[in-house]
């Protein structure tokens, strides 16, 4: 289903919905990875309506929630949906990926069903992993870690946002993020993000195509670039050099 | 398909192998979990024969093969059939079950695939639980400690099959574990080992039903019980105890 600005398209959502006996929607309402679109308190009321009363599910993966620096936080699907909602939180993005540790809200049915699929899938999570999670959360003020996060994610994709605002040719368009830790990039129509990529990387800038998100091929002019992860003088000079890269590519 | 002393029934695997386009063929042949059985090498020499220049991939779960206590190492299916057999290895029962971290041996292609549904499925393992498995590889002697495992499991074995020839009724059929870490007992018909169970439990004795382990719901007269988790004292107890439980149970 097309992702607009604002989210999920609710007209195509509502075609989809009749055309095919739909029994769980996956969607990542906040700070989507790549686009970074976070869906309004408007789509999330339209999506909610049309799913309301039917079978079903909605997986709301909500990796990039405590991401949001924009100040206000939406609700959740599960305030509309209650009974339909299964939220799937991360610590990778707060705490460290490596430990591959989340957690799940459901309702309680659903959450029986889930927890014997965990067992029969793993018996249970890495043992230490739990304990450092457990650890941190008891004895750590995690809240404060992640409004450290926040504060510095804000700063970072605003001067990636500034500086691409004043170096990146006016054809190039990107979003300006809300959260997460990605800007998603468009380029003109006809060049190849792919070979920016290649181009990039030989002057030490990492960033990603956007083929590989879409499901039907497309996005080839489209990057997703990460501010999240570099100091101010690494993502000024990643962005002068992307931007000078971008400039030098041919037209095809 | 009948799991016999020696191994899995040949004419049987057979004759579903004729009435049934399988896939792949999963079996635990040294030490299966919960029976203890360990494949004889002219059993395996069948079930490859079966096998040979099939489309089924044969699935050899080898957690409990570091385990074998009885000398001799019996041949992997790999060495009958190298481009169908993948063999998975665990660190659980050798190292620490809390790490969650295991092995694959496989033909390059299918290996190949497997990379890729991992990544989907998980991205990657535990980092800080790789960190560890390859620390302690790097600098411990992995194989001395299997060796000590090995010897104190075959200790505790022949002290559990000792006590068990001594103190059952003659009625109860069990194991000679030759490796893993379970001796299986075969209550007399009639004899409930659920009830078992929960009498055993009450004198601090854990025993596991084996109905849980059978697909049909039968074995409701078999019971795993666990000699590697015990001192030589609490085995002597337990053992005492269970052969009581047994000893007083009504007939149905």
């Amino acid at each position: 289903v097309l992702l607009h600005e604002d989210g999920l398209d609710p007209a195509q959502f509502a075609h989809e919905l009749k055309a095919y006996p739909i029994r769980f929607f996956y969607g990542v309402p906040n700070s989507q990875n790549p686009s970074g679109v976070t869906y309004s308190e408007q789509r999330r009321k339209d999506i909610a309506e049309l799913l309301r009363d039917k079978e079903t599910l909605l997986i709301e993966d909500d990796a990039y929630g405590e991401l949001n620096f924009a100040g206000k936080s939406l609700p959740s699907f599960r305030q509309y949906l209650p009974e339909q909602t299964i939220i799937t939180g991360s610590f990778s993005k707060i705490l460290a990926p490596g430990i591959r540790m989340g957690w799940v809200v459901a309702p309680p049915a659903v959450m029986e069903q889930l927890v014997i699929a965990k067992q029969a899938s793993d018996l249970h999570s890495n043992y230490l992993s739990q304990r450092i999670a457990y650890e941190y959360l008891a004895h750590e003020d995690f809240d404060a870690k992640i409004r450290i996060i926040q504060a510095r994610y804000k700063a970072q994709a605003e001067q990636m946002v500034s500086l691409m605002k004043e170096l990146m040719p006016a054809s190039v368009r990107f979003t300006t993020p809300q959260g997460g830790m990605f800007v998603w990039v468009t380029l003109p129509e006809g060049i190849s993000s792919m070979e920016v990529f290649e181009r990039a990387l030989k002057e030490d800038v990492a960033v990603l195509p956007g083929t590989p998100f879409y499901t039907d091929g497309g996005g080839k002019n489209t990057l997703r670039i990460n501010f999240s992860n570099s100091t101010p003088e690494k993502i000024r000079v990643g962005i002068e050099r992307l931007a000078r890269v971008i400039r030098d590519m041919p037209r095809s």
